[in-house]
């Protein structure tokens, strides 16, 4: 028997599985080839309808599909996949309910891993922006703009409530467009229900490091999009580059901030890990691969998708990493196993894309389509049908066409679907000079310092702010405000950048007070902190800056 | 200007708000009056349907209604309340974004805030058991039937397969009937999309402590349901009581475990900690009333729902807790305010239920309206005609009335919906001789003893399983596993009933890098502990046992 394993559950992969089940059903039904999939979840997401999710026009779960219905013969493994050992011929996944590992042998290996979501390198984004890749991405900034919007319903300071009802995408490609576009339509008319947000506070930006927006499409379609975004309250930002992040701004290149809790990052992307760490010839990132799909040193490894370097057999060029593509390319994969497994002659990939199109939001699109130029209501007509048709699965179709058929009579949904609150733990990245909690504020949570320096200064009558003391990495503080009802005693404000590691309360209490040496420096440090802050209180003036007394590492 | 302050935004706290704009339409729009609610969500659960959300039949949010859309004229505040000072006429709520807490006071105060779901003093409950009461839960709950399921088609060990695939549900009320049935039909249904689950090693079981379940129906209509549930493959457990669990366990307190990886829990509820921290006259936990619903020391504050007891006037019987009663009370304690603000009279509560219904599942149902007994199909068709009239909001409506129609044509939904995959921290119970980590297996999780005793023993070629250290409270073990890609060295077993804080990789690698006496001992931890465990190795026979080596607090 013939085992052929797919890794990846994307475009690339469901799409090879559907049409090796399609090509080798005989040999599927006689036993004498397996077809396998390994995927972290058992759904294919269908990215382009991905930004109706922030809106609430297309229902939560109704822009995926689950892998066991496309491809009811494949063997789906839901888990995390490990290692791939190209000798051994066996990938590796993490382990399930119980301890073991799960080993899977091969003949035929198709990679189709796609790229990953990596903030890599870039301050604070890790922290602070939010990513549009996943089908969790899109729940989560939902759940964001909505959050946002009932907390600047009831601010009364108007800066905070201005930065609140701020928000900003970054990246003009078809992500970021389609995202800012659904974000704009969706915060504006959720506005309308809440009493005391006027509209006319509300901002969204669009960052895009280009001339024009859209540089997949003529110029001519972009600048329409473009008008279009304007007229609808979107505010261009060109030749502006995203540099960083921190909890209540954006950072550009240009050193500008702006005021925001809502930064969506649609732009940086890289080579999935378990991709990257193969010892097989790469170029950017991508799998080198022959014209047939196959990997030029792993006879019977094949790769096609986002994470493969495939060239158009045709036109010479490199396939643009787009679900178009990647369907295609399974379908070539798919078509050259069988071959490979009867012993008849592979094809090489070769494939004109049919067209292109971005959803501008509030029946408006974009779109090129057999070289034909397509803009605004009839462009929408079009991208709804020909998404339709191609979301996998007919129970998809009907449930998509309904979901749009009534978004046309109801008003946006605003319930913010939270379904884990619990924390823990989190990392935070603040600029030079800003404050991290505030004496006299309310706080759950502990801070670690990771990197950088923090200062820590009380409110002393007469005297204004008094430096108390510095804390570099590997020091606390907020711990005070954790161990009874105590609001902050001081105020920490960063002197350099600084990375911080959060701690709540219920990740406190449940370590600190089970974990002896976690224990025994918490206690000692407030030991040491309470008094020194007493005998500045009583001091009153003498402005000491005192050297951080906590143990460092 | 009067200032009514709503707390709670379930049946009895959107009710009361509903009546209130309704009675003081004229009032709130000249400004005389001002009503808010405070709310953890934006949103009010229809209780009854949340069943259905574990079956997808219904959409994930169409069960919820956003507070704002009922109730236009009222502010909303979405926050976790605090305290309640009724000397003071003040209630804090937790602060969101900023560090401010909020601070609102009233003339008149409605207390709403229901029951919540405490598994306090239950074995392991807290720890491994599911609740069901809040949307997020019916949501955990069906993307946890689902992950059982994945595993369970993939799962060659048949002990572990049989676990993965037992559902126990505790609890015969509605509730506990209403989500036995619909996870009955749901994991039935849902596992013909897996290869390789065999339907007869499903077991789904209803534990009910009683004789005959659903005893707020009338015997016949219960002896109904349960013949009914048998016949759909439901194992009923009559006089039985769940006494504990473990990761993978049920725990009858006949001292009975059926081994199960899904454990629902739907019966133990406790009085709101805020409600208990009341200064006021209580009966089990609710605050007791006056006939006009205001509580008797406290004039002008007033309680409706779950955390009330208020005695019918009619009957001088004390009102049940459910929707039905808690949104009439709703009515009359806003017609009660608006009386007191008029100088009127006020009018006691009394009402008589019109009936109660519970869903089987597949179009079937008990009902008990008007004194008639009604089961079967027109039961089912009498349970959503008058839910669907009750729930409250047209659009929603509409939204579940297209549910229920698309799901007698369509197949149920298996895509498992995770949004959040970062954990941290979480509990851990296990009863003594279980085992926690085993040697060769795969863990990524850092474990600390809270209390009990743990063993921790090497297989030894030829000497069997040799004991190495036993740990108490304050004790890590599982660290070497986390340190690299390294499998577990030793198996740990529970001596005693054991609790423990696991430590996921992630937040390991956070904390024990970040903090300096976090990592002194781990590190020392890691050096002690390589060197016996090579040493035994080395004797590969002297069965020492060896007294544990690490600190204790």
């Amino acid at each position: 028997m013939k085992r052929i394993l797919i890794l990846g559950g994307g475009f690339g992969g469901v799409y090879a599985a559907l049409h090796l089940e399609k090509r080798l059903r005989r040999e599927l039904d006689a036993g004498l080839v397996e077809v396998s999939l390994i995927n972290r979840d058992n759904y294919i997401v269908f990215q382009p309808m991905l930004p109706e999710v922030i809106s609430g026009s297309i229902g939560l779960v109704d822009t995926i599909t689950p892998i066991r219905r496309l491809c009811p013969r494949t063997n789906l493994y839901t888990r995390t996949i490990e290692t791939i050992d190209l000798d051994r011929r066996r990938v590796v996944a993490a382990a399930g309910f119980g301890s073991q590992q799960l080993s899977l042998e091969y003949d035929h290996l198709v990679i189709a891993l796609g790229n990953v979501t990596s903030f890599a390198g870039q301050t604070g984004l890790a922290e602070h922006a939010l990513p549009f890749k996943y089908l969790g991405d899109a729940l989560v900034l939902r759940n964001h703009a909505i959050h946002v919007l009932e907390e600047a319903d009831i601010e009364r300071d108007p800066e905070m409530r201005r930065n609140l009802l701020t928000f900003v995408v970054a990246g003009g490609g078809f992500s970021g467009v389609e995202a800012v576009a659904e974000l704009n339509d969706f915060v504006r008319a959720a506005a309308r229900s809440f009493r005391h947000i006027d509209p006319t506070e509300i901002r969204v930006v669009l960052l895009h490091s280009g001339k024009l927006i859209l540089p997949e499409l003529p110029p001519s379609l972009a600048a329409f999009a473009q008008d279009l975004l304007m007229k609808r309250g979107v505010e261009l930002r060109l030749e502006a580059r995203l540099g960083g992040a921190t909890a209540d701004g954006a950072l550009l290149a240009s050193g500008e901030r702006i005021p925001t809790r809502t930064l969506v990052s649609t732009v940086p992307s890289g080579p999935n890990p378990l991709v990257a760490a193969l010892p097989c010839k790469m170029d950017r990132g991508r799998l080198v691969t022959t014209p047939h799909l196959e990997l030029p040193e792993h006879p019977d490894v094949w790769a096609v998708g986002d994470c493969a370097l495939i060239v158009d057999a045709r036109t010479g060029e490199p396939s643009p990493p787009t679900a178009q593509h990647a369907t295609r390319e399974a379908r070539c994969v798919a078509e050259n196993i069988a071959a490979r497994l009867e012993g008849s002659a592979l094809r090489p990939f070769a494939f004109k894309a049919l067209g292109k199109m971005g959803s501008l939001g509030h029946r408006s699109a974009v779109a090129e389509v057999f070289g034909v130029k397509v803009s605004g209501f009839l462009a929408w007509w079009l991208w709804r049908t020909i998404y339709l048709m191609k979301l996998p699965g007919l129970d998809r179709k009907i449930r998509v066409a309904v979901d749009w058929t009534l978004d046309l009579l109801l008003p946006p949904d605003i319930v913010q679907l939270r379904t884990d609150r619990s924390i823990g733990l989190r990392r935070e990245h603040y600029e030079p000079g800003e404050i991290i909690c505030e004496e006299g504020g309310h706080g759950d949570w502990l801070y670690i310092v990771v990197d950088g320096e923090v200062e820590v200064a009380k409110q002393v009558p007469g005297h204004g702010s008094v430096p108390l003391r510095r804390l570099g990495p590997g020091d606390c503080f907020g711990e005070i405000a954790l161990l009874g009802d105590h609001v902050r005693t001081a105020t920490a404000r960063s002197l350099t950048a600084v990375n911080l590691l959060a701690v709540d309360r219920d990740a406190f209490q449940a370590l600190f007070s089970t974990l002896p040496p976690l224990r025994d420096f918490v206690s000692r440090l407030i030991e040491e902190r309470m008094a020194p802050s007493r005998a500045a209180d009583a001091a009153a003036g003498s402005a000491r800056l005192m050297e951080t007394t906590s143990p460092r590492g």
